[in-house]
């Protein structure tokens, strides 16, 4: 944890927090806070500054707070995700709030099983719980918004290029392709397949609505490889 | 499972192999293949090809192998790795394979717990374990060699210089430091701390030895993020 997050509802005042549960057992256990230390905090959505311990006990923390520096930019991303296995779901939305992606979209594809989408990890607390994990890592405060599209063809064909906008899309997939491109500066929506990549009709779909297909080279990687690999090339 | 890798001890003849164990399992729980199916194939350290099944029981499968192709390139690196928390550093071995390093080097800093070093984890067997998930992940048949250096000075001082040998060494550390630079195509020894990063002293030194200190940007990554994102952007 390399930022406290608060939520609005730890707030006693508008400069005081009070805190109990997993943020006060980390103080304790692993940070072995005393009164009087200064600490890293953020406001869930909100700016980022350092909070001051004045009290803790067994059951709680107080802390007084000033938030002044705004947490750092995000991506100019969307990110099309065909639905992962549930246990590597719960890591690639972590990483992806690690390093600063706005706005996940979770979508069906033939090769996502069915079972995938039961995964209690779908539950918005679970996801806002895994969010929080990634934006503590890397010291953000700004949850990314995660949406679900079941059904490939109607989101594809209906509203994928409204969201493309004529602007940068890029369809990640193995195959005699041009390379991913480095560094780009620019708006752009990024679609990963699932293990096992995505079917030719899904790729030929996704060229439909206006994507470029490019790759990686012959090495077949992790989803959650690929994700952070694509993003670290990207950007 | 990209790619089903045969040991020496597997061939029965210069073209047969009889498999057992996991393996076996695999082929009948996941990828469900019957007599007459045919299979990428590699053998470890060797050439990858295709192997057909010629019988298949409950407790062993046969396979007929033809190997011709080369296993892909690695990248021109070798990474000197703080020696990560045990769960992380098999997820990190597993990446490394994937992603073709070729050579780790496992090195002690002061951020590096006592108890990481005694992880059953760095039992030799595990570690070729992790490092063949990685490379039937990307399909690689070369096993990346590792090596531990438990003394971060002597290494630093006395063994670093030479493997750097003049050429491109570069130390990830968050500070005020050049931006990672992006698709070098040239040798490169990189320098990875542990989470919390290495400490002041240790960068001193690194810097001493011959390398360059880099950053990725203001936020902060795990230590499995940070070697693929490095090693996207890299190479």
């Amino acid at each position: 944890m390399n930022l406290l997050l608060l939520e609005d509802g730890d707030f006693t005042a508008a400069d005081q927090v009070r805190l109990s549960g997993r943020r006060l057992a980390h103080m304790q256990e692993i940070q072995q806070v005393a009164v009087g230390d200064s600490l890293r905090v953020g406001r869930i959505n909100g700016l980022m500054g350092h909070g001051e311990v004045t009290a803790l006990t067994s059951s709680h923390a107080e802390l007084s707070v000033q938030l002044s520096t705004p947490p750092p930019a995000k991506l100019p991303l969307t990110l099309l995700l065909a639905m992962p296995r549930p246990k590597m779901f719960r890591r690639i939305l972590q990483h992806c709030a690690t390093l600063g992606v706005p706005e996940i979209i979770l979508l069906n594809s033939y090769r996502v099983e069915k079972s995938f989408w039961q995964t209690p990890f779908l539950q918005p607390a679970v996801v806002r719980e895994n969010l929080l994990l990634g934006l503590e890592q890397a010291r953000d405060t700004v949850l990314p918004k995660v949406r679900i599209e079941k059904r490939f063809k109607p989101f594809v064909e209906d509203q994928l290029p409204g969201l493309i906008n004529n602007q940068l899309a890029l369809v990640a997939h193995p195959g005699d392709y041009p390379a991913c491109p480095r560094g780009i500066d620019q708006p752009l929506t990024l679609a990963i397949g699932p293990e096992g990549g995505w079917i030719p009709y899904e790729v030929d779909k996704l060229i439909e609505a206006g994507m470029q297909p490019v790759q990686l080279g012959e090495r077949i990687l992790r989803v959650e490889t690929a994700v952070t690999a694509l993003l670290a090339r990207l950007y």
